[in-house]
């Protein structure tokens, strides 16, 4: 059956809408693919619907070949099972809560670790019954603080998430494997353009875990790649700590005053003028700043926390909070810096802090119980200039281990083009990426909150091992369109595309909408998917719309009519080619693959 | 690709569910089918979602089939437009309500009119981009009171609900009628033994409704039939009301001494023993009962509510419900009793209502202040003995219009098997049903209350009329399989099976189980779909668990097999064939029908 455009539900707009911050955003509107409902909450129209479960049967194909099973759960999950695992207040304000008319808790499920374990529990008991895999396509929920972009970072949204289940640790290796390659097949198919980079796990706990990440500039996350083929996302990035130093020859700690150094830069500045170095002159990495924050727990308790990082670099806020979950680091406040004199912003060192054995060469009595940790570049007889816990001071020569300790390492500063990868594979250099699919070795943690064991081949109870693997499946339709769209439009590969070729009757005889009709009847029967463009509109009209839905091919039957000739049009070349009417039908089944 | 048992996600059970009230809710867990997650929700496992994508996808073929166009809308909506609408309120409690990290209002979609319309408003503006029809297979929630026979009435389910937009009163009916005719096609194909009985709008407003009923004595819809045609649900019957009667031969209504009347059949006796009536014996048809109800609004307004109905007759508490929606009649509580005394328990008449015009007959002052409705059998003339609103006493001949009136009709009296159909086709019997499908003439509620208008041919903005249709297609799989299944377990018909055939390898010998994956085999390339059951287990295990589980054919590779011998069982006829197995695969291609 042909799709008739003149009957078809969708618009076309002329506009952006006004909250489209990417392309993929724009376009996929503007084509009349989705409808926005809510923030972060989007209605899919006739042809995004289309796209969409295009992208679940790809997935499904994929899932099915490695032996998974599809199974469907619901969204709207009790408390209990979450409240075992701690994600019931562990996804702190992300998680959408709601109580039914009895007054018991629910929630709108983010991912379904816990019930999948509690489904294995009820029906299997033996290492017999393993390995398994099960798989749902299904929508979720996430009450994002930020939803932007679309479908890109929404609040419903539809996944493929899967679960597997080994009596063992090889077991769990080989099942991560099978998805590992079934998501590379997926990804291939979708046509995108993907790195696969070591990644964090995140609230969803355990071990090893990898993202799948589509190259993209609106990417909203960053990674790192080195030329020997090192790849992670930046929250997962592990700098390699310097060797200890010695620091026998560096002379005490001693305070100097630095007047208006409101910046490192001046900072610098007025060391290299007042107290050179004989060797070199001072830069932003041999300051030591120290940065406070609030640390906030899931359950509401917070701390002040102090990240101290050399003064070239910033923390990198998605870093830090990669780090901290489930706990969040939030700004401190003028209350905050109220209620401790003791922290003199600008001047903090780390004399104020709970950490130094030696504190001498300051005298502060007393100091603040504030948690401090470092980044790792600050190692045992490393020296700094630093603050000195006094308006426009600071102290210089305070060495690591001598003059202060850390509670511990906090490894968040950013990470910057050049650095050197982590396992020595040469210089890193940073993109920016989208999230498509991440998978996750999550070992026992759900298995041993929820009870989950079988007997092993022994006869002894076991604990099972278990994995978790998620497929962006409404983002990959935003990632596509990302990836292949232009100025003009959408522009489908034809795996997914809604329809192959949409014809174009441009012209007011009826014999052209005739020619077109016949044509597109054609193709149908010849098994191409047909969108027949049959409204009274200019030929401008058409053209312009045709770019903007973004079939892959297009076929104008109009003036050419004449000189029977047709002319198709590829998307995404732009390329134009004459053919004749009478051949026009077998070549266009070539061309879509029919 | 065959499935083999040993791998399928699946466990039968031996005992039936604590909470299965209804054998297809217990045959679909115990066969392992679905698992309850929490009251009313489900978790789909691997052969229950085959039966459910099944019926989704014969919903889809039929829906394109009258040319609606398939949508996807979220779960998740903003309060606002059901606000518009006054069903965020009307909803009452079986709405399930929520707010965001921002404070901001949600719901759980329990039908999603409200989105449809400003969807179409926002795309469409004229009336010849009408007719339109939009339909989605989705998730949809409400908080029922009662969850109850599993899928039957969940909390979270999946329906198909579409829409229809016309411009004019005449493209509706044709938008319904082409509904109506998709559904008989839908439930035709499900095998479903079905009834189209005229229904009550409730919630959803409009005018006509219809519902399409599976008959099954375990529905929680009661329907009536004529020999000549009317059929309706209970809650839309309307009773014809009987014409005006003279009471210019009756007497002054008078009060009389009725000591120990608790019950009508009491009060009839004593009528009959103490005043007999000349012409034939007083019944309890001649008593005007008086029920007291509390009805609250939505918003929580309540108020007493009096309804007046013939003695012989209780009130049915599903058209009460029905009659009342949104508003709700609750039970009356003694405490309503004492702060209301002149609402004497058992001996309530309509004097002390506030209808009456005339209630000389007993003197009573200050009627109170109560909404009283009354059966359409209590016309203008008639006599009824009813309460004196004094304790053992009752009133006789009153009057209906000269001792008293009321403040409307209510029409909740029960229907027996043999009233008499409204429009005069014969008497009424009754029988039980399940709400499969449910098609409305909404009209202009919705395209009013949202302003949904488009240009007519005059260039004249008109109201769009809409209608909205549904089918339970979660629920469909619990129907079919309680029509279906039997006390071994289910039984399903060919066009939901999740299997052709169930392959049983019966016996030890390697040799029958290499026969029975050889058959297996050759059937999977025939196209049939194939379970082996290749477990180590007894005979009797697997023959158990393939009735349980209901696959249309099994065929039994074992025993015979050394005469070349196959035993094929039809399980909804238990029928048992033996074939040569050098025969078996065309015989099964044939009995599948691929």
């Amino acid at each position: 059956m042909i799709t008739r455009l003149s009957q078809l539900f969708v618009r076309t707009l002329r506009e952006d809408p006004a909250d489209a911050e990417v392309p993929s955003h724009r376009w996929l509107v503007r084509a009349g693919y989705i409808r926005r409902a809510a923030p972060g909450i989007y209605s899919w129209l006739p042809l995004g619907l289309r796209v969409l479960q295009q992208v679940e049967q790809i997935v499904r194909e994929e899932m099915d070949a490695i032996g998974a099973q599809e199974v469907r759960f619901p969204a709207l999950l009790p408390r209990e099972p979450y409240e075992a695992t701690n994600r019931w207040t562990e996804y702190g304000a992300t998680l959408f809560r709601l109580s039914d008319r009895k007054g018991a808790d629910y929630l709108l499920g983010p991912t379904h670790e816990e019930m999948f374990t509690l489904l294995v529990k009820d029906l299997y008991s033996s290492y017999k019954d393993l390995p398994l895999s099960l798989y749902q396509i299904q929508t979720k929920y996430r009450d994002e603080a930020r939803p932007r972009a679309g479908l890109l970072r929404g609040r419903e949204f539809v996944m493929k998430d899967s679960y597997s289940f080994d009596v063992d640790d090889a077991g769990l290796e080989a099942s991560y494997q099978a998805h590992r390659q079934a998501y590379i097949r997926i990804f291939d198919r979708l046509g995108l353009e993907y790195v696969i980079v070591k990644a964090m796990s995140g609230a969803m706990g355990g071990s090893a875990s990898e993202e799948f990440l589509a190259v993209s500039p609106t990417g909203e996350d960053t990674f790192v790649r080195s030329p020997a083929g090192y790849a992670a996302n930046v929250e997962a990035v592990q700098i390699s700590a310097p060797p200890a130093q010695d620091a026998s020859g560096i002379g005490p700690a001693r305070t100097v005053d630095t007047p208006n150094t409101g910046t490192i830069v001046e900072l610098v500045d007025i060391a290299n003028a007042q107290f050179p170095r004989p060797d070199r002159a001072w830069t932003a990495a041999d300051t030591l700043k120290n940065v406070v924050f609030t640390l906030v727990q899931p359950d509401g308790r917070s701390e002040l926390l102090v990240v101290g990082l050399p003064g070239d670099r910033e923390v990198d806020p998605k870093r830090l909070e990669a780090a901290l979950a489930p706990a969040e680091a939030t700004p401190v406040t003028e209350e905050d810096f109220a209620a401790n004199p003791g922290l003199v912003r600008g001047y903090i060192g780390p004399a104020a802090l709970d950490g130094g054995p030696a504190r001498s060469y300051l005298g502060v009595e007393g100091p603040l119980k504030v948690r401090y940790l470092t980044d790792p570049r600050v190692v045992q007889g490393t020296a700094w200039i630093t603050g000195a816990n006094v308006v426009d001071t600071h102290a210089v020569d305070v060495v690591c281990g001598r003059d202060f300790t850390s509670d511990g390492v906090l490894d968040v500063a950013e990470v910057r083009d050049g650095d050197p990868a982590p396992d020595g594979s040469g210089p890193l250099s940073l993109a920016r990426g989208i999230e498509m699919g991440h998978i996750f070795q999550l070992g026992r943690k759900y298995a041993d909150a929820l009870g989950l064991k079988v007997l092993d081949e022994n006869g002894k109870l076991v604990t099972v091992t278990m994995g978790s693997y998620g497929v962006g499946v409404s983002r990959a339709v935003a990632a596509v369109a990302e990836a292949t769209c232009d100025d003009r439009g959408l522009a489908w590969p034809r795996a997914l595309a809604p329809f192959d070729v949409q014809v174009l009757a441009t012209g007011k005889g009826e014999e052209i909408l005739d020619a077109a009709t016949k044509l597109a009847e054609e193709l149908d029967a010849r098994g191409v998917r047909v969108l027949l463009d049959d409204r009274k509109a200019s030929p401008g009209v058409k053209f312009t719309d045709a770019e903007i839905m973004g079939m892959p091919t297009s076929v104008v039957v109009g003036r050419g009519l004449a000189e029977g000739l047709v002319e198709v049009r590829d998307r995404a070349s732009g390329e134009r080619t004459g053919v004749p009417l009478a051949n026009a039908v077998d070549y266009l089944v070539a061309v879509a693959g029919r």
